[in-house]
């Protein structure tokens, strides 16, 4: 899975720039931070309402659904702020030690 | 950044049945599903505040770590449902073709 | 204001048997809890950055109009599942003795 | 439960003066705006997993205690920006003309 979110995150920032005709992204861009907010805030429900039900059915399609609704839109966001998926993950790396884990991984292959 | 979400992921899995006293993990699944997810609304209340600061003071050091917080949420509540990371990665990919971009950039290094 | 959110209240309970057609409350409940959810949680995160505007411009109008959206559409909710507004006033009277104020006022006219 | 919310918005604008020390809303208005709509956010959530959970078990006693919670707490936010719950009410009697019901009621007791 590794190197999709740094893909999306590059493809993202190529289409700040796009038609907002023709484009999701440029078209959430050019209503502004607000709305690409508001799109963060609405996934982030639908997520919790997934995984509700989720629990009750056994049915998680749903769940992934929504969670990859969550973070695409908090990647437009980043993006919209200048920031990308890195900055994320690396601050996840430093919490956990994840990264110094990674490093001896390559170190012991 | 690659493996980080996927190491993650697998810690994530591993805590669940670590000792609630010590793990904050372990003490989230104590709690149940339903704590899990207010920690994820909790925390995507928290990236929108910290967007809309960061709109007005250029500061973005918040942003970055609301959303590591509302990613690592995200995750645990996966992990609760026996999904991690993969799946969400996965779904993405094929919405935006990144894992089609993938295997040509495997084939052409 | 006094009897404005009873009055709500009778006139969403009335709508729930209207023609999805005309009515919007009615094409809420045609869709289903989880969608009467999803407004809710919408027009709370309208709400927030409202005031996260209002902190920075000193306008307060959007405000106002979208924490009206957000009570109306938990009315819609608390009617959805055989409640009203006056579930709610009385919990937050008797957390407060404010039925108790209310009655010795009626004394003391 | 006429009057309920009004003195309830009035006692809120009373405790802003408050010591922080001994009044949860004064606590509330020394930590900021953030912190008061933070608690707004986390409001609705539980809000919205309390539906879920009446929706299931028929219990809807949560559903009731979670909207004061969530009602309570966005009547912190109006008083913290110079409003009260006479606006909001005012603006859903507008529009749905319950203003001119109630003229009318009043007209024809």
């Amino acid at each position: 899975m590794s190197d999709v979110l740094e893909r999306l995150g590059q493809v993202l920032d190529a289409r700040k720039q796009a038609d907002p005709e023709t484009s999701y992204v440029a078209s959430l861009h050019a209503k502004g931070l607000n709305k690409i907010l508001e799109k963060v805030g609405e996934e982030c429900t639908e997520t919790l309402l997934a995984a509700k039900d989720a629990e009750h059915s056994g049915e998680t399609r749903d769940v992934v659904y929504e969670t990859a609704d969550l973070w695409f839109h908090s990647m437009v966001m980043l993006s919209r702020l200048g920031l990308g998926p890195k900055d994320v993950i690396d601050e996840l790396a430093s919490r956990f030690d994840l990264s110094g884990l990674e490093e001896k991984a390559s170190r012991n292959p």
